[in-house]
């Protein structure tokens, strides 16, 4: 562990931490701007007597961070920040997030914290395959290895061929990126005959997509990894709001700094331990941007705040199973393309590209899961559309297509297509 | 100044650190590569009596760096290194420098020297424009700019609408960037209406590439800003190696970490100070890859040892003329990309862009020099053809192309394009 005190505490004392922090990040944000303290209801930091309080608090959603580009909710002046991170903005207004010199030191230590939880140390070599710049991940993963020390290939992402080469010059044992960055990588590596096993490579740890479990079993065996999953977003901070550890029975969100909620996406009623949800955080630690009950729109639920077999006390919360805004509702049924995805990953012989394609066409909904495979076997084609629809109740297309013809991205991978 | 004290030694003790400096240097290789020492002959550091003695040892190439790729003469154990920079690799095998905890922090120390001299403090918005990754110039800026703890907009190299969006909504301030950037900048604001002098931009810090006094005046009379020369390359452990001051009476370079001889590149021999040659640099702290005589293949001479209008009393180069391995020889005329430059530069009605281009047909030297005008002015083109010929002596076919026509990079600028 990075720091065994703080990711072993007892829940009493944890609590009581959080409930001392969160007041400090209301009386910033009462004293560091004032429009985002009369959005938040205008609290005194004395009237929150227990945690239970947060409760009553409005939630706060992308949109308003959004409406509020670039500044608009940071809580202190632009030179009392050091740098910014954005989300991208391929769908609106990006949100910005500024950091103070000590929201840089907070983010270090919990991806020090994330590095450690998948068993890296000093002695790792830790290829840094997400984007450096305005995408959080890159930086997130640099501050995290400054800290524990260990040797970075700082290369960035796309040039596969250069990676692989790469895991073997620099004997690399740690890989970070985007979730479906090893599929190409993998891809790649059998087109070369490029044979992981002849490498160091024992860790991977992949985020900011969803990825199911079916996906990281077949990355494991083809990479011949263990692999950590590692959430975070521009708006929390970034990459490093939680990873799972060793034990692999839910993903620790680091409670000294974060609170997270299960809410009902409908009502916004807090959920109890166990229920699926979207995911509320709020921030402790945070002085640029703090969040006061930040809907995520991703769906989990808390799986445990009992001590995890790694020895953490810090809460554990399931794999995000999908994000409320990219379920797909057809003839009134709703799904995740997750639940698409591990259909299809049941079956070895389907290459682990895949696209669902939704629509309407004269009001009707459509829906078409795109697959690719080596061999065009009409057999396999309509088992995938009969396990489809006893999972879900629903006919659904299924299209077959040759190796590469679903197109492949190197940033994330575009699962799912819309058109109208 | 970001260390005064240090920035400001007189030459006598500036000297004496430089020989204990080395000794040390000499000290490390000996200790940690034993191939890299009997490479330099074997020196015991007490063999040193002087910096006189320096001329002594033989020069270390880029080639030897390359054929060493990519540990062969680093000095330390892989897990002694916590990352690394790389040189790009297009003309060979890229030249790879590993950096200790230290090197990062020296690194940090001479890049938060360069900001300063630039004028930069805290206050100040630092847009870092450079690559981040394996390019050392975007990491170069991010940790000078984390010692002076400006704020950064970590934004990286291209979407050059989003550069110019940024500069007014981040209020930036600084800009950094590879030297022909700033043409792209130019070029874009002016098809889109955007005037430079709505913004708070006021320095702009410029390297990795070769640019003319006349392109300097281009630049900071179109984007209204004082530039800063910076230099610096992967094998000296990147960018930072010095920069001009606000006097811009040379390049300083930071004496207490590096010390620099001018040769004649034919015979290696060193030059008296004010005479043209190569530049060959010592380092005197680096750890991970330090360099005894480095060819850098650039040309320049030493204009003063003493104290500068600004204070300091550390080294001044001329800015860099060229490279050794860029001059280009035609129907036995020797001259530099750069020359061409001064002269198309001083024509407002050409535009910034140009290429060279030079090869062989049927055994004889053929060039010809491209450049762009909104005017397709015949007198014009005869007019550079002219210019050309006095400067050299030499007959060079120009052509005038219409705006645009020229290729534009996001990346170094080609300059030159040779075929055979």
């Amino acid at each position: 562990m990075f720091q065994r005190r703080l990711e072993t505490l007892d829940r009493e004392l944890l609590e009581r931490i959080q409930l001392d922090r969160l007041r400090k990040s209301i009386q910033r944000i009462k004293e560091k701007n004032k429009k985002y303290w009369e959005k938040i209801g205008k609290p005194e930091p004395g009237d929150i007597k227990s945690l239970d309080d947060l409760k009553n608090f409005p939630f706060l959603t992308k949109d308003d961070l959004r409406k509020n580009y670039p500044f608009g909710l940071a809580c202190g002046e632009q030179c009392e920040f050091v740098r910014f991170h954005m989300s991208s903005g391929t769908t609106g207004t990006p949100v910005v997030n500024p950091y103070t010199p000590n929201d840089v030191e907070q983010w270090g230590e919990i991806m020090a914290r994330c590095l450690a939880s998948a068993g890296l140390t000093y002695k790792d070599v830790l290829q840094i395959t997400p984007s450096f710049g305005l995408f959080n991940g890159g930086f997130g993963f640099h501050y995290g290895a400054e800290k524990i020390g260990c040797f970075v290939v700082p290369i960035g992402p796309g040039r596969t061929l250069l990676q692989l080469k790469f895991l073997k010059d620099f004997k690399t044992t740690a890989i970070a990126g985007i979730a479906s960055y090893p599929l190409r990588l993998i891809e790649i590596a059998k087109e070369e005959g490029f044979d992981f096993k002849e490498t160091n490579l024992r860790v991977g740890i992949f985020g900011a997509e969803t990825w199911s479990e079916e996906m990281r079993r077949f990355i494991e065996r083809e990479m011949g990894i263990e692999t950590f999953d590692i959430i975070g977003m521009t708006e929390t901070g970034g990459v490093g709001l939680g990873i799972d550890c060793k034990a692999h029975n839910g993903i620790h969100v680091w409670e000294d700094h974060y609170i997270v909620e299960i809410v009902d996406p409908e009502t916004g009623r807090v959920l109890p331990d166990g229920e699926e949800g979207e995911l509320v955080v709020t921030t402790l630690t945070r002085e640029g941007l703090p969040l006061i009950r930040y809907r995520t729109r991703d769906i989990t639920k808390v799986l445990s705040r009992e001590r995890c077999d790694c020895g953490r006390t810090h809460v554990r919360l399931e794999r995000i199973k999908g994000r409320t805004d990219d379920m797909l509702k057809v003839k009134g049924v709703c799904f995740y393309p997750r639940q698409i995805e591990e259909i299809i990953m049941k079956h070895p012989e389907i290459l682990p590209n895949y696209q669902i394609i939704v629509g309407k066409i004269e009001g009707k909904d459509v829906v078409e899961v795109v697959i690719e495979s080596d061999k065009q076997d009409e057999f396999l084609r309509e088992r995938i559309e009969e396990e489809i629809y006893s999972l879900l109740g629903l006919h659904i297309k299924v299209t077959l297509k040759k190796r590469g013809e679903i197109p492949r991205s190197e940033g994330k991978a575009v699962r799912v297509k819309k058109f109208s």
